[in-house]
């Protein structure tokens, strides 16, 4: 819970730093609604609790119901819990004392819920009309909006509904050496349940047990009760949907000799989340074709990673897995052409739609991608960047903005790090005939050999997909480059060593 | 997907019969509007889609956004699919045409949500002002309301509020043979990962661990994604909170030497789930106590199901496991006094606080458990009760209700069966002063034995719990008693030897 505390000094200090530099009263404060539980349409069922992100980060609270208050003139803390009825007690477990929550969440005070009015009044006396900062502003992946706290006497109060967002998003971007350290944990155990599915991984299975063999491993030994995400098992044809796996489309096929498998899973413990997709041939051995592709994104990737540091602009790092893409295709004469031709005419983005990556934190797509100032670019595949963020500048910004707080003095070793995921992918998409100018650039034989022909009658851009190879990462930007957080097989002969049962890492020798 | 056209069927003829009976003209359509997938918070993370219960009965249908219209004249069905948007494809999958919908789902006709107002006029010509029947009405166990159908257009149609739910809810009551083969299927399945889970139960292992072993053996060999409920893993004193499991008391305890373990965790196979409890002792022994008490439950449990028959009321089956209950601890030198006295003060209801079962289908607690007419108890315990009715009167009515129908005449072999889950529980329950009159009844060794005394300092009735003993199995109900449909390990000999590593069934032999 001193991750949270920190996370909320790390507000207050920007909090602070922002009012002061606006010219404005240097007080107020922060009011955050948490998560309430949730039945099932009209029924009793309830829905597993998961504590909304924003508060999540600032407390930590796992129960539902709850208020959070921070004070930005003193940094103090106030948590208010649900006042909970007597049977509460034979159903759903001990009424815990308000004393539990203001030691367990390592705050100043807890209250009940109820008494929040006068609580808030007394804790700004001296204010002026109290100033409320609330929580309202846009999750740029969703095009919702956050929803700003709403209790019993709150029209007694002044509320400021502009101030919170963009800063408290702000502090999210940037990870403490703490948040780090889950979110290296929770790699660390979806990494090791990648592997122990791929070991397990075989023709005549369903995709479900993919998911299965994953989550399984991820709670069993890891304690992680929830995903990042939904589970993507995709083999096949499914492996062109990038989404896969949801309620209309549930990881159902099974899985065929030939078929590349796409897994895209990652597990959660104690909010922070890991987002890691692997890609493997079912049956244990890439075929020459399965090679040339995977290679492609396995050098595109591993070139972003070695380009990776302070400075870059992932909007660049995008680009050049694109043109690292391109370049293979072109090399394994599936592509022919003037490679700076096919960039120009944006040929990347038809076989990686998607973004390169995303911020990545308590939410899968972490929030920040762009802030004000920061454009979303429009071309085809770019448009799709969750974040064209430069490395440097956000690093350098939070360096100021933190160095000389008493976080800093209190963590004196505190790294102050961008959290990135990185998504190279390639797909392998048939054009059809109004998609003339990239058609142009793809080598005819090749187009059977990878199934280029419109085959599933997918609309985008009126044309259909047939396969998709993917890896990912989730990497974290340090000073002079970059970590990467995941420990799977990347290159295809320690995939199909351990895939022939060898242990990961291999040994040496081997 | 005959199984919802089934239901479809039942419902028309239920409604026909209903509308002559109350001299209405015999007309109108049934339109429900399905669930939408939702998004976490302000966040794009999808949270895995789940089909509302009364839609999933009458359509099937695993995709959200949908609405569907049963003709109550010709019995003709309809569904109406969101039009999706052409870069779903990408993300999301092949976007399926219309003629996959009415072929997967069996209905007469498949259009998009957009034409909806058109079409439902179309299907009502020389109906006069088309009605339209909507799912308004009181879910009895959460308290709260089904959400009528709502779309662009419907100012057009008259809608009728009040016929359709205490109907469509009275079919959900009664299930078809198709239904119980879905229901067994998840029975067997959950029954098995329970087995699976007691085999591999040790000291030292974390509550949550069982419930990772439960959820990937039903997902990994029975294809069931979803749960009925979330995993209740509670051991030691956690076994005395009868939803224990949730976000705030996620089964993270470790199980140590000497502690009971309560089990109640049951998976879901297309919309119809299982509800099983499981209680053993870790260690794998049954010390004495624990014998004593698991087998009072056990003899209720047994009584109960030897006394279901047609004609039997549930309050009735209640009391009698109650009376078992008590029976039982007076013979382990636990209570001593007058049975009689004992029931008259509702000293059952201290033991057993939750109602002995509910009806179980789509929804665990399935709907329908209070038609009009039937009222709640209002004694301690009973009040708990999910359904007061008596088993025999309704399956009358309900064979009445569709001898002759077209179900029956296309499978004559139909059994109209009334499903319940039974439960019967037995709480150790230590009371303070101020419940003299109960406390009267309690040997005074056996509330050190049974750690009687206030410990926990739960709020009920001023009272603590310490542990809890419970046993849960689904039955259902037939022409001429009742048939179990869980198939584990009861008697304390043969929890033993399966958790000593004995297959389950048990060899006559052994």
């Amino acid at each position: 819970m001193k991750l949270h505390a920190i996370n909320r000094d790390n507000l207050v200090q920007s909090l602070r730093k922002h009012l002061a530099e606006s010219s404005r009263p240097v007080q107020g404060l922060v009011l955050l609604q948490g998560g309430e539980e949730k039945t099932r349409y009209c029924t009793d069922h309830a829905e597993l609790f998961r504590q909304e992100s924003y508060f999540a980060y600032l407390f930590g609270v796992r129960e539902p119901g709850f208020y959070g208050a921070v004070d930005v003139i003193t940094g103090e803390s106030i948590l208010f819990a649900p006042r909970l009825p007597a049977d509460y007690a034979v159903w759903l477990g001990e009424i815990k004392p308000l004393s539990y929550f203001k030691e367990r969440y390592m705050v100043s005070m807890a209250c009940h819920v109820d008494e929040m009015e006068p609580i808030l009044r007394d804790q700004c006396k001296g204010q002026g009309k109290p100033v409320l900062l609330l929580l309202h502003g846009l999750n740029t992946d969703s095009g919702n909006f956050s929803k700003p706290a709403d209790f019993k006497g709150m029209e007694n109060f002044e509320t400021d509904l502009s101030t919170l967002h963009p800063i408290l998003t702000e502090c999210r971007v940037t990870k403490s050496n703490m948040e780090l350290v889950l979110i290296q944990y929770a790699n660390e155990i979806s990494s090791a349940a990648h592997v122990e599915v791929m070991r397990n991984t075989a023709v005549g299975m369903k995709e479900y047990q993919l998911e299965s063999m994953f989550l399984h491993h991820t709670y069993m030994y890891g304690g992680c009760r929830h995903c990042s995400y939904t589970c993507i098992c995709a083999t096949g044809e499914n492996s062109a949907v990038l989404h896969y796996g949801h309620a209309a489309a549930p990881n159902e096929k099974t899985l065929k000799d030939g078929d590349m498998a796409l897994l895209d899973m990652g597990a959660e413990y104690h909010f922070y989340g890991s987002d890691i997709t692997c890609s493997f041939p079912v049956n244990g051995k890439f075929s020459d074709d399965q090679r040339l592709i995977y290679n492609a994104v396995l050098n595109a990737h591993n070139s972003v990673i070695a380009a990776i540091k302070p400075g870059v602009s992932w909007v660049d790092m995008h680009i050049l897995a694109e043109r690292f893409i391109l370049e293979a295709l072109k090399e394994g004469s599936i592509l022919s052409g003037d490679i700076g031709d096919m960039m120009a005419q944006r040929l990347g983005g038809v076989f990686m739609p998607h973004g390169l990556g995303h911020l990545l934190g308590i939410d899968t797509h972490d929030p920040g991608g762009y802030p004000k100032g920061i454009e979303r670019p429009k071309e085809p595949g770019l448009r799709s960047l969750r974040t064209a963020r430069e490395l440097k500048e956000d690093m350098l910004w939070k360096v100021q903005t933190q160095q000389g707080s008493s976080i800093v003095r209190l963590y004196g070793d505190l790294r102050v790090l961008v959290e990135y995921e990185l998504k190279a992918m390639c797909y392998i998409i048939g054009l059809d005939s109004d998609s003339k100018d990239w058609y142009a650039y793809i080598v005819e034989s090749a187009q059977l050999c990878f199934w280029l022909l419109p085959m599933l009658r997918m609309q985008l851009w009126k044309c259909s997909m047939a396969a998709l190879f993917s890896l990912l990462l989730n990497t974290h930007v340090t000073s002079s480059g970059c970590k990467n957080l995941t420990n799977v097989p990347r290159e295809t002969w320690e995939i199909e060593a351990v895939m022939a049962g060898a242990q990961w890492p291999l040994e040496k020798d081997l």
